[in-house]
C-alpha cells in the first residue's frame, strides 16, 4: 500500500482545509497517510480511517523567508522538515506540501537529496492544451541560470514522467524559444537545441510563446526564469479575461433571460483555462531520491484532494525509479 | 512638415493595403510622404495628394532569410534598403515598414546606425493595461543575451519616449522578474536591479508575469528573449480565449435572442485585449540615429494607418533627439 506523507500546515487556507481534503481522498482511494500537523484537528476529521492514518503532532509552520535553505536547517521542528524526514524512512513513498516553492526545493535538496548525476531539480506543471488536454511544462521556476545541459536533463525526467505517470507514447519534446526555426534563440537555447537534437529524445524542435496552449508537444522545455515569468503571465491574462467576462454577465445578463444552454457551453469551453483543475492540482519536483509533490499554496479542499491523487499516481507509476535508472545508465556509459 | 518614408512592400497583405492606409492617413493628418514600392499602384491611389507624395519605384521585396544582415548588404535595390537610405537624407524624419523584425534591425544597425553609446536597440511594444490604458514593454525580441547594462539603457530610452511621445509624468519603471521582492531573479535581473536602483530613473522594483496587463508601471523591462516569449504567450492565450468565446456565441446564441446590450458591453470590455488597436499599431526600434517604426507584418489598412500615425507622433515628439541628448550627456560625465 502506498504511504504518503502530507505537510498539514503550509497551505494558505490552513490545516482544516487539508484535513477535509485528506478525508475526501481517503474515502475515494486506497492508500496510507502520515499527516504532520495539529493532531487534534486531524484526528477529529480522520478518526473513521483508523490505522490507515498516522499522526505526527506539529503546530510549527515554516515561515516563508528570504533564505529557505537556512530556514530548513534551523527549523527542524517545522511541519515541512518533519514531513521530509518522515519521507526518508523506508515505508513512505511520496511527500506532498502546499508550502512555498523555495522551502520545498531546499528541503528536497538538503533532506531528501537529489538522484545521483541530476544537476538541478525542476518544478513541472501541467498546462492546458487545446489539442491534447495537457502538456507538461518545466522548469516552472526552481532554478535560475540553468545551463543547456540542465535543460536536457529536465527533458529526460519529463519524458520518463510522461511515459510512466501519464502513459504517453513516445512523448514529443519542444523547446520554448523566440522562433520556430533552428538557429533562433539565445546562447542557452541554441546550445540546448544541439544537445536535444543529438539525444535519443523525440525532439520536435522549437516552439514559440503563442503555441504554449496549443502545441502538439507533450513536453515544453524552458529555463526556470522564462518558465516562471511565462506561466505567471498566462495565469494573469486568463484571470483578467475571465474576470472581465464574468462581470459583464453578472451586471448585464442576469435578469435578461440569458440562454442557460449558452452559459453552460461557455463555462465548459472556458474550463480548459482553469489552471487548477484535476490533473493540475500541483507540480512534481523532479529528480529527487523520492517523489515530492507541491500543491498550490492557494488550494481549496478540492484542489488539494486532486493534488493527493496526482502525488499518489506519480508514486505508483514508478516514474521516479525509472528516472533514477536513466541517470544511473548515463553514469555507466 | 514631417516627412515619413514608408516601405511599400513587406506587409503580408501587399502594397495595395499599404496604399489604402497611406491614403487614409494623408486625409487625416498633415505630413509629407515618400513611398518606396510599385509606383503605378501607389500613384493610382494617392494622385489627389500632389507633391505631398514622392514615389520611389521599386518591386524588389527583401526576402525573409536566416541572415538579415547579409540580405541587407546584398539587396541594395530592395524596398527596405531604399527606404532606410532615403531616411538617411536630411529632409526625412522617420521610416515605417511592416517587414521582418530581423531585417529592420539589420537595416537600422547598418544603414541608419545607432546613437553613439547605445549598445543595442530594443523593440518596444505598447501592452494593454487594466489600470492605465497602456504600458510600454521592451525588449520585445531585438537582442538575445542582453546584459544588465543594456536593460538600463532600454529603461532610459523608454523613459524618454514615455515622457515626450506619450506625455507621461515621471514614468515608473518595473523589472519583469520571478518574484516581487529584491533578491529574486537570475544573474541578469539581480544585477539590473542594482543598476536601476542606483540610477535616477523612477524605478519601482520587480514585477511578476501576472502583473503584465495590470501593473501601475509605465514601463516594463525584460531582456529580448523573455520579452519575446512572454509577448507571444499573451497573444496566444488571448487569441485562443477570444476564439473559443466567439465560437460559443456564434454556434449557440445567434438565434436565441442574445441580449444585444450584453454583447455590446462584452465586446467593449474585451477590446482591451485587442493587441493591434490604435496606439498599438506597431513598435518603435529605439536607439537609432533617426526614428524607425515597425508595423505588424499582418497589419490590415486600419492597423497600418494607426502605425503611420504613431510613427509620426514619435518623430514629432522629439523623443529620439532627447534620447540622443541623454547618451551624449552620459559620455560627457
Amino acid at each position: 500500500m502506498t504511504k504518503i506523507v502530507i505537510d498539514g500546515l503550509g497551505a494558505d487556507r490552513g490545516p482544516d482545509m487539508v484535513a477535509s481534503a485528506c478525508k475526501a481522498a481517503l474515502e475515494k482511494r486506497k492508500f496510507d497517510l502520515v499527516v504532520v500537523g495539529p493532531e487534534e484537528a486531524f484526528k477529529k476529521e480522520l478518526q473513521d480511517f483508523g490505522d490507515r492514518v498516522e499522526y505526527i503532532n506539529c503546530e510549527d509552520l515554516l515561515e516563508n523567508t528570504e533564505s529557505p535553505a537556512r530556514a530548513i536547517r534551523q527549523h527542524k521542528s517545522s511541519s515541512l522538515v518533519q514531513a521530509f524526514r518522515r519521507l526518508n524512512e523506508e515505508d513512505c513513498q511520496v511527500m506532498l506540501s502546499a508550502g512555498s516553492s523555495g522551502a520545498l526545493l531546499a528541503g528536497g535538496y538538503f533532506i531528501t537529496g537529489r538522484i545521483p548525476h541530476v544537476d538541478r531539480c525542476p518544478f513541472m506543471v501541467s498546462l492546458p492544451n487545446a489539442r491534447k488536454g495537457t502538456a507538461l511544462f518545466l522548469d516552472a521556476g526552481a532554478t535560475m541560470d540553468s545551463s543547456p545541459k540542465m535543460l536536457v536533463q529536465y527533458a529526460y525526467m519529463a519524458d520518463t514522467y510522461a511515459r510512466y505517470a501519464l502513459k504517453r507514447t513516445d512523448p514529443k519534446v519542444g523547446l520554448l524559444n523566440v522562433g520556430s526555426e533552428e538557429g533562433k534563440g539565445d546562447k542557452r537555447t541554441l546550445e540546448a537545441y544541439k544537445l536535444l537534437q543529438g539525444s535519443d529524445l523525440n525532439f520536435a524542435g522549437n516552439l514559440e510563446g503563442q503555441d504554449l496552449l496549443a502545441t502538439d508537444c507533450d513536453i515544453i522545455l524552458a529555463d526556470g526564469f522564462t518558465g516562471n515569468v511565462t506561466l505567471k503571465a498566462l495565469e494573469g491574462v486568463i484571470h483578467l479575461m475571465v474576470d472581465k467576462g464574468k462581470k459583464v454577465f453578472y451586471s448585464q445578463a442576469k435578469d435578461k433571460g440569458m440562454d442557460p444552454e449558452t452559459m453552460k457551453v461557455l463555462k465548459q469551453e472556458m474550463g480548459m483555462f482553469d489552471l487548477h483543475q484535476k490533473g493540475r492540482g500541483g507540480a512534481p519536483l523532479l529528480g529527487l531520491r523520492k517523489p515530492v509533490y507541491k500543491a498550490h499554496g492557494s488550494s481549496d479542499a478540492v484542489a488539494f484532494a486532486n493534488a493527493i491523487d496526482e502525488a499518489l499516481d506519480y508514486a505508483e507509476s514508478g516514474a521516479s525509479e525509472y528516472i533514477k535508472d536513466h541517470f544511473q545508465e548515463i553514469e555507466e556509459e
